[in-house]
């Protein structure tokens, strides 16, 4: 079968042959790939970020595909079902499962295109098929679903739901990626008073202007703080959310957000910050970190089916698997061209 | 009558005859106190790090009092009460008040001994009297209740209730002052599996053992971090009650906390500290920061009426007010006198 494989001593990803998977544990699942994308976090792995990705391994934790094979301890699945790769894949047994945190499930967690070889692939082995995928009826074609494996349930999860958005709130979004704009969308079922998203991108600020942010701000710094109090009437954000991850942008979220605010946390630093705990510690405010649970998977699905929040408009490319070289170019170039998630088709 | 008064210029707590205070809204009360005691807090404004207390300012945020003159609007409370005067005074309308977060109410907050007359003083005007003093029927004497105006809220609310403590957690308290100590007993509460504090002072830890750590810690840095580790077999404490305020105690709490764990901020830090997000972005953990709501303090009274916690022993010292100079050096010099909190009785 063909895959793209990461060539670690060159840093580059490049379409060989390589052997088919097979059900190692009666708890897998072997699926052929109908669709993947590519994540920031790939990007980071190509460049070298991501230093425990094995030489060779095959990248991408995202896609939807066709159940081919099923090892005989998952029962909830048929071959030839139509399914969701979840990002993270979980036993549901563990310490961390049990209390609703798969993202560090003992066995398991991020693994694909981390650990183990990935969706950008024709076939993939998925561990702990069980709870690591989701069957889909799809009402709207299948491609929308791809979102549905990490960028919306990340921005919903550790955005939205840590960030304690309700009804009525300011909301500001710090990056209108496709995190940030996933963010976006879902805040806005909740019906908060504002949501302000904060880019340096003109042409994603318009977007997420046409996606519901009430207001728009291009600007970074002393001059975005500015401009957010003046916003919010001096008060600050009730929450914002983090989703681009240096020490510029934690340093605006701590300096905008309200008293008895929350920070969510969605950006991946690679640096320490700076955190004003003789501003803060009096101010009552909650930070949350994580990395991704996909325990929203089955409610972001039926936001699908019931076509509440518009997933298709942020996928902007597609690309046959063949091309997919192509494909990180684009994606690796998203602010020059207007990129934000590129679907990648696999042959039929 | 007699008040101790903050002389700005010189730094210095002098006790001086002043002007008995009158009702001055009809939302008022006027207390004829009883007991009063001494608070970091105060510490640190005779050392001039709190610019915005006038001169002249009666300190003190803590006490018990009985009534002696009520604003026609105070409805719940009747002359010759005996009350615990709250360090938070509330309004009970505004949007912080209306969210449980009266710490920062519009009309109040922390005032007393801050921007209006305090505690140490022979009577006191309390403003929005009907949310900020709470009637006590003592069945354990009238001063274990001066606890309950601050620092057992504080420890309670801010360390254990923002901590999110669990039956079976391993919860860690940094700093084994008044105030970690507070929180060791009404965490104990909670059943944790273990109940670590870290000190560098050996009579506070032979304290903390007493009255039900299950293991101590007299180490700081990376000594501290190595016996933390031993103790909870490498994977960290599940919840971590940082109540030092300093960039080093901060950088522990940091290195200590497990996955999913939570960071509770009690100290009042006076500078910016190192946050290691690099670190922590993918741990899925809260850190939550805040000054008392005393929202606890009706549940906090049932715990004394009900001998749930031995509040007394938290009490070392007692001191009549005409002392309370001395009171005061002995309160600053804590660590060398065995003092945890020094009580002081106002004439009958």
């Amino acid at each position: 079968m063909k895959a793209a494989c990461f060539d670690k001593s060159n840093l580059k990803y490049v379409v060989k042959e390589i052997e088919k998977p097979g059900i190692q544990k009666q708890t897998d699942a072997i699926v052929k790939m109908m669709y993947t994308t590519i994540c920031g976090t790939d990007l980071h792995i190509l460049k070298g970020d991501v230093p425990e990705v094995p030489d060779g391994c095959v990248l991408g934790h995202e896609g939807i595909g066709r159940i081919e094979q099923l090892g005989s301890e998952v029962s909830n699945l048929k071959i030839g079902d139509v399914v969701i790769v979840s990002c993270i894949t979980s036993c549901g047994k563990c310490k961390y499962c049990s209390t609703n945190c798969q993202s560090h499930c003992e066995d398991g967690g991020w693994i694909f295109g981390h650990l183990i070889n990935g969706t950008h692939s024709e076939y993939l082995r998925v561990p702990h098929a069980t709870n690591s995928l989701h069957k889909i009826d799809p009402k709207k074609g299948f491609e929308n679903y791809v979102l549905i494996s990490d960028i919306f349930p990340t921005s919903y999860e550790i955005g939205v739901l840590n960030g304690r958005i309700k009804e009525g709130d300011v909301v500001t979004i710090i990056g209108a990626g496709p995190i940030g704009l996933a963010g976006l969308m879902t805040a806005k079922q909740i019906n908060p008073k504002k949501i302000i998203m904060i880019d340096l991108d003109r042409s994603r600020l318009d977007f997420a202007k046409e996606h519901g942010a009430t207001d728009i701000v291009c600007a970074t710094g002393e001059e975005a703080i500015k401009e957010i109090m003046k916003i919010t009437n001096n008060e600050g954000s009730n929450v914002v959310i983090e989703a681009i991850g240096t020490k510029f942008t934690f340093d605006l979220a701590q300096k905008i957000v309200s008293t008895a605010g929350h920070i969510a946390i969605v950006g991946v630093f690679g640096e320490s910050v700076e955190f004003n705990l003789q501003d803060l510690w009096i101010k009552n405010i909650t930070l949350t970190t994580g990395l991704v649970n996909a325990n929203s998977s089955l409610e972001l699905i039926e936001n699908i089916n019931k076509n509440k929040i518009p997933f298709e408009k942020l996928i902007s490319h597609k690309f046959n698997f063949e091309d997919i070289e192509k494909a990180f170019d684009v994606f690796k170039n998203a602010k020059d061209n207007k990129t934000l998630k590129v679907l990648i088709k696999f042959p039929e």
